[in-house]
C-alpha cells in the first residue's frame, strides 16, 4: 500500500478530516466565510445519496415541491420558540433591485414557516389530509465556527413537512420517516449503524413537541446527528392557521411534522468509514465502484482495460477507465485510495502477458491476481462483501467505545473516548445540565432493545451520552 | 368535453396563462414579491425536465458541482460588462449572525464569477482541460414586473461553465450544448420547435463574445427564449486569471463558456402547447401519462381500474389510479384536462358490463370505447402519436404566424401577431434600435437552412424579429 499523504487519524483527527476533504477533492471553502464549494467528486456522492433518499421519500407517499428562498421577517416571529431558536443564525437581505427594501427578508434557515402558510391554503377539508410534502433546497444558518459539510453557513438538504388530521397520524408518520426512510437509508446505502432515539427536552428542535434522531459514532468516538424527524404538535398549525373541515363538519387544527437530512451526512460518512489512507465509500453508494487502471502503456493494454470496463458494466458494476498514462501510476493509485473507490483493477503489460490483471480492494484490503475472464465475478463479489464489512467494522468500533455507566462522573470519563450509556432515570435533566457544562450532551434516549421510547419517564429508558459534532 | 373554467386564450392571453398556472396547480406566488411556490404537480414536471436534461449534460461530458449562494460583492465588479448587466437586479445581504457584515454579500444572480475563481485554482496544466462543470441551483434577480415561471425574482436553473485551451474548443463546446443538449431536449422531450440562432450585439449576455439562443413561439405569437449558450472569450479568464501551463511550457489564458436553462421553460411549455381547456403535457415529459379513473363506485369497478393501471405500468406507461369517488367525476375530469394529462381511461359500471372502458385523448381529442384487454396497446400508441402531433401543431402555428418582410414598417406590422423574418443586411443595428423603441426585438440571427451563422456579416443572415417574454 502506498504511504499515506494524510495526517494520521490518531495524531490529529480534525486535521485528518480536513486533509481528506481537500485531497479526495470532495469540497473546498467558499469565498464567503462558512460557505463551501462541493467539488464534482463530492457532489457525485451527494447525487447518489439524493437519488436513493428521494426514492424512499416518494415511497413513503410524500411529493416534492419548491418554496421560496426568501421569507418575510414577520413569518419567523409567529411561532415563539422557532424564532428564538433561529434568530442568531439568520442572514438578512435589506437591499434589492437597487433600493432598500421596505421589509427586510430572511434567507430561509428552514422552511417550516413559509410552508405552514401554504399548507393553510391547501388543507381545506379532511379529504386533503394527510398533506405530505418534501423539498430539496439550500438553507442558510450563519455559523460562527464553520466546518466543511458538518457546519456550514449554507448547506443542501431535504426538508419534509406534513399535515395530519390527528396527533396519532402525525406521530406515526414522523416515526415512519425516522425508521423506514432515514434508518434504512443509513444502514442499506451508507453502511452506517445508527442509534434511533428521541431527543430530551433540552435538545429538541425549536417548536417541536418531540424530536426523533439518528446518532452515529465517528472514528474519534464522537457522535454525529445524521437526521431528525419532528412532531410539531399543533404549534405551527396554530401559528399559521393550518386547519380543516372534518367529516363531522367541524373546523379542526392540523397536527404537523417536519424532518430533514443534509450534506452533513457526507461529513458523517467520511468520519465513520475513513481511514489513514482516505475515504472508504460503501459500494452501494460509490459513484465509481471499480476503477480500471492502465498501469502503463503497452501493446493491447488499453484495449484489455476497456474490455474489463465493459465486462464490469455488463455485470451492473459502475466501472470507469483510467488511461491517463502520462500521470505516474503511483499518483493515480494514491488518488483512488484517497477517494475511497472500493475496487481498483490494475491492467499492466506484465500481468496481461499471463492473461491476468490485479484486483486491489480498498475496504477489505489485499491484492489478488485474477484471470481476465473472471474479473467481473470477483469484483461483484467483493462489492457485496464490502458493504457488510464496512457496516460490521463501524458497529464493532461503536461497541468497543461504548461504556455502560452508573454515575455522572463515569459518564464524563467514558465520553473522553466514546459514548456512555446510563439510565435516564438516574441521570435526569439535572444530570444532563451538569454534563452540558463540560460539552457533553445526551445524544438521544433509547430503549435496551434499540426501539424508541414513547415517553421519557419509562424506567427502562437509556440516555446515550457523548460529545457531538 | 366539459366547459372550460379558464379565460379563453383569444380573449385575454395573459389572464389565460395565470388561470392555467393556478388551476392546474402548477405554482403560486410566494409571499415575498416576485418569488414563486412550485406546487407538487408543477415540480413533478420540472423534475422530469431536470432528469432528462441532466442525462444529456452528462453525456456531453460535464460534471455537476455546487458553488455557494453568497458571492462577495467584489467578485461581481471584476468583469466590467458583467457587473453592469446585473447591478440593478441584485439582492444584498447586509446582516447575518445578528451583526452587520463587514463586506455585504450578493445572492448569486448567476455563478460565473465564483466559478471563475475556482476554475482558476483547478486549471493548472493543459491536462486539466477542458474543465466541464454544471450546477443545478437557485438564483436571484430582483424583478420589477414578475410573472410566474417567466420572470421571477428567484428561479431554478442549471448553469454550465467550461474552460478550454483554445477559442475553437470553447466555440465547439458552446455549439454542442446549443444543438445536442438544448435543441434536442426541446424537440425530443418538450415537443417544441425552436429556432437556433445567435444574438445580436445588443441582445448578448453581459460579458459574452457570442450568445447562442433558442427561440420558441408561444400561442399568442410572442417569442420566448428557452435557453442560451455563451462563448465568453477570454473576458472571464482574464478577470479571474483562469490560465494553464501549455504543452509548450507557456502560461496561457483559457477560453470559457457558460450556458443555462431554467424553470422559465415551464412557462414556455404552457404557452406553446396549452389550449382553452388547460395545459397539454407532451407524453414523454408527462409525470402521469395515463390517469385511470373510477367513474363511480360499483361491483368490480375499482378492481378493474387497478388491473388497467398494472397493465399500463407493465407496458411502460406512467399510469396512476384516481379512485376518489367521493369527488364528483366531472370535477376530476376537468382537473385532468387542466393538468394536461395525455390520456384518461374512464372505468365505469356501464362500460364494464360490456367488457370495455373509455379512452379519452387530451391532445388529439376524441373518446373511444376500448375492450379491457386492448387498453395498454391503444394508450401506448396514442402517446407515440401525441408527441408528433404536438410538435407538428406548434410548428404549423409558428409557420402560420411568421411573415417574410422587406422593410422595418412591415416588420413592425408582422410582429403584432407573430414573427417577421428580414435580411439582417437590410435591418442592421440601426433598424434594430428603432424597432426596439416599440418593444420589438431581434430574437436571433439565423440562416435560411436553420443553421447558426458564424458571423453577423454573412449576407444570407436572417433576423428573426418579434415581441418577447
Amino acid at each position: 500500500m502506498p504511504k499515506s499523504v494524510l495526517t494520521p487519524q490518531a495524531e490529529d483527527f480534525p486535521r485528518w478530516y480536513q486533509d481528506v476533504v481537500a485531497k479526495a477533492e470532495l469540497a473546498d471553502n467558499g469565498p464567503v466565510r462558512g460557505t463551501m464549494v462541493i467539488r464534482p467528486y463530492g457532489y457525485s456522492i451527494w447525487e447518489r445519496m439524493q437519488a436513493d433518499m428521494d426514492r424512499r421519500i416518494k415511497e413513503a407517499g410524500a411529493r416534492n415541491a419548491y418554496f421560496p428562498l426568501f421569507i418575510p421577517e414577520s413569518y419567523l416571529t409567529r411561532e415563539a420558540e422557532h424564532v428564538e431558536g433561529f434568530s442568531p443564525e439568520l442572514a438578512v437581505v435589506t437591499h434589492a433591485g437597487g433600493k432598500e427594501l421596505e421589509e427586510p427578508v430572511i434567507v430561509r434557515p428552514t422552511s417550516e414557516t413559509v410552508i405552514g402558510e401554504f399548507m393553510a391554503k391547501w388543507t381545506q377539508s379532511y379529504r386533503d389530509l394527510p398533506l405530505l410534502l418534501n423539498q430539496w433546497a439550500n438553507v442558510v444558518r450563519w455559523e460562527l465556527r464553520p466546518r466543511i459539510f458538518l457546519r456550514t453557513s449554507e448547506f443542501l438538504w431535504q426538508e419534509g413537512h406534513t399535515a395530519h388530521a390527528t396527533e396519532e397520524g402525525a406521530r406515526r408518520y414522523a416515526k415512519r420517516i425516522h425508521e423506514d426512510v432515514y434508518a434504512a437509508f443509513m444502514r442499506d446505502l451508507l453502511a452506517m449503524p445508527v442509534v434511533l432515539g428521541r431527543k430530551t427536552a433540552r435538545e429538541r428542535f425549536a417548536g417541536a413537541t418531540n424530536t426523533l434522531a439518528l446518532e452515529a459514532m465517528m472514528r474519534d468516538g464522537k457522535a454525529l446527528q445524521m437526521g431528525t424527524s419532528h412532531e410539531l404538535g399543533q404549534n405551527f398549525a396554530r401559528a399559521f392557521d393550518i386547519s380543516y373541515l372534518s367529516e363531522h363538519g367541524r373546523q379542526e387544527l392540523c397536527w404537523t411534522t417536519s424532518w430533514g437530512s443534509s450534506t452533513r451526512m457526507i461529513g458523517g460518512l467520511i468520519m465513520c468509514h475513513g481511514d489513514d489512507f482516505g475515504l472508504r465509500v460503501p459500494p452501494r453508494l460509490a459513484p465509481v465502484q471499480a476503477l480500471v487502471m492502465v498501469v502503463k502503456a503497452g501493446e493491447g493494454v488499453e484495449a484489455a482495460a476497456r474490455q474489463v470496463v465493459s465486462d464490469l458494466l455488463a455485470r451492473g458494476v459502475r466501472a470507469e477507465l483510467d488511461a491517463r498514462v502520462d500521470t505516474p501510476f503511483g499518483r493515480r493509485a494514491v488518488d483512488a485510495e484517497l477517494k475511497g473507490i472500493p475496487v481498483r483493477v490494475e491492467v499492466g503489460p506484465r500481468d496481461l502477458a499471463e492473461g491476468a490483471v490485479t484486483v486491489v480492494r480498498r475496504i477489505a484490503g489485499g491484492k489478488t491476481s485474477v484471470p481476465l475472464g473472471g474479473v467481473a465475478d470477483v469484483v461483484a463479489g467483493s462489492l457485496d462483501d464490502d458493504h457488510e464489512a464496512l457496516y460490521a467494522a463501524a458497529l464493532a468500533h461503536r461497541d468497543a467505545r461504548t461504556t455502560t455507566v452508573a454515575t455522572i462522573d463515569e459518564a464524563a470519563e467514558a465520553t473522553r473516548t466514546g459514548w456512555a450509556l446510563m439510565p435516564w432515570a438516574s441521570l435526569g435533566p439535572e444530570g444532563e445540565a451538569s454534563l452540558a457544562e463540560t460539552g457533553v450532551t445526551v445524544r438521544c434516549l433509547t430503549l435496551p432493545d434499540g426501539s424508541v421510547p414513547q415517553a421519557e419517564d419509562d424506567p427502562d429508558v437509556i440516555a446515550v451520552i457523548g460529545r457531538a459534532y
